[in-house]
């Protein structure tokens, strides 16, 4: 029997839209529901088989749900559980996919406070650049690391449903609490996102922006591959998460002017033994071992 | 006939080692003969057919050469062309494989100011994580670009045996001053590998670095790949080019200047328009469309 009779996605487009072929490839989901806040998306979901129907409106949605994906950016959290609270019946889990947590939580206690037992926040780490519907596929949580950050009021049926639910598209499920998430990612992600950006709007504001990215190669190629990722829901995440990722951004800057400062002075001994560092560090991590602090 | 009778390769390493492969493989080299500061390299070319033969010194590997290719980290060039120059001898041609050309050219004028018509700087766009002549291959410049700064001294038939023999391993010739040349990849190579290792050496450095790698995911692999390139040549092509890397340095430091006063005011709008401008030179470039300078 499937783990999940009625699933509604709110907001299909590749994490939504993805979770939705994920299981029903797993065969546990017996109808997909979608929910959203244009019709296009929705009709090319349907379009392409990703969900089965396109919601009336949350009541229809809602209807006899188990499990609704709250899978849109994060700036819309608020607005989304506020119109769907009216119609939230008990019993019903409702998840989310946001990249922060703090701020989705804070959402959740002001418009879902009488339905915390059902509520489990999540965030599966599966980034692309590519976003919309039609980039979805089953594929796309294999291996991939799904993040649970319950309540204190969550009750133990919903988490465990939310749980099976990643596990079957492939996730491996672990547990945080909501503040180390938002700084972990606020450093691994978050900021990475914010200097790529940054390097490409830096070059792409001057004049000579033709002659330089005729020249840009490989590494460029890959440090920027992020800076292709969707304009509105990287603004949501600095923003939900500004206080963790100024941190962030202030501790780069320290590291930038610390080498700086060995640039200037000619100082090639110190440059190199950040690089040897970095690189000991990089090549550790991506060989799948542990990294440890360096001296 | 072949293009290049005797081939002399110092460093034979990612690039050198190529360089002599493309050449072979396309029936353009005669014999390649290895030159270098250690022997336990020159003799795994050996080992792996990479090279001929490991020359005793210098004397030994310029009689009769056509070709010389310097391949060593731009801080060597110096050493490597005092030692070069009493053995050089009219009509064999210099060039060079160094990620910065000023620096290169200063040491030209130091060390062979006496054969300026032989000599012909270069560099190949083909940077990679990996190094050593282990992780040479024929194919390396396919489709990439080789860069020819000539000096004013160089006579034409050097400058077109450099061309002959980049265009016969597969690259696309481009001619740049070596001014142009240094600024324009201070931009888009120098910086992004600094960027890089600083990133990941500011998370190394912090107690809770287990945890941060832990959880890095795609995003960092692509953004940090740089970051395990060779710390010395890195080292050397930071020094080397530490004027022009000390500006786009400082023009980046303004542009997260920039995104951080957005961050801390909360500026969502202006974060979007940051991100949007920069996602839409990145998609252009990707896709082999020219990016114009943004407004």
């Amino acid at each position: 029997m499937a783990l999940i009779g009625k699933l509604v996605i709110c907001g299909v487009g590749l994490i939504g839209g993805s979770f939705a072929l994920a299981l029903r490839r797993a065969g546990q989901v017996g109808r997909v529901v979608g929910v959203g806040r244009r019709p296009e998306p929705l009709q090319r979901a349907l379009a392409l088989g990703v969900i089965d129907e396109v919601a009336a409106g949350w009541a229809d949605a809602l209807d006899g749900a188990d499990l609704v994906l709250l899978a849109a950016p994060v700036g819309q959290m608020d607005a989304i559980m506020a119109a769907m609270a009216p119609h939230l019946r008990p019993g019903t889990v409702v998840t989310d996919a946001g990249s922060t947590k703090r701020d989705v939580i804070e959402a959740v206690h002001r418009h879902l406070s009488g339905a915390l037992a059902d509520v489990v926040p999540a965030h599966p780490i599966a980034g692309a650049e590519k976003s919309g519907v039609e980039a979805a596929f089953a594929e796309l949580y294999i291996g991939r690391k799904a993040v649970l950050t319950p309540l204190p009021e969550s009750r133990a049926a919903a988490v465990e449903l939310v749980r099976a639910a990643w596990e079957a598209c492939g996730a491996r499920v672990v547990d945080m609490s909501p503040g180390e998430h938002d700084r972990v990612f606020a450093a691994v992600s978050h900021l990475p996102h914010l200097l790529a950006f940054g390097l490409v709007d830096d070059f792409a504001r001057r004049p000579n922006a033709p002659l330089l990215f005729s020249h840009a190669a490989g590494g460029f190629r890959d440090f920027t591959r992020i800076a292709g990722s969707h304009p509105e829901m990287w603004r949501d995440i600095c923003i939900a998460n500004r206080v963790a990722l100024l941190d962030e951004l202030d501790a780069y800057l320290g590291e930038l002017a610390h080498l700086r400062g060995l640039l200037e002075a000619g100082d090639g001994a110190g440059l190199e033994a950040v690089f040897e560092r970095a690189r000991r560090a990089r090549n550790a991590w991506a060989e799948g071992l542990p990294v440890q602090a360096a001296e």
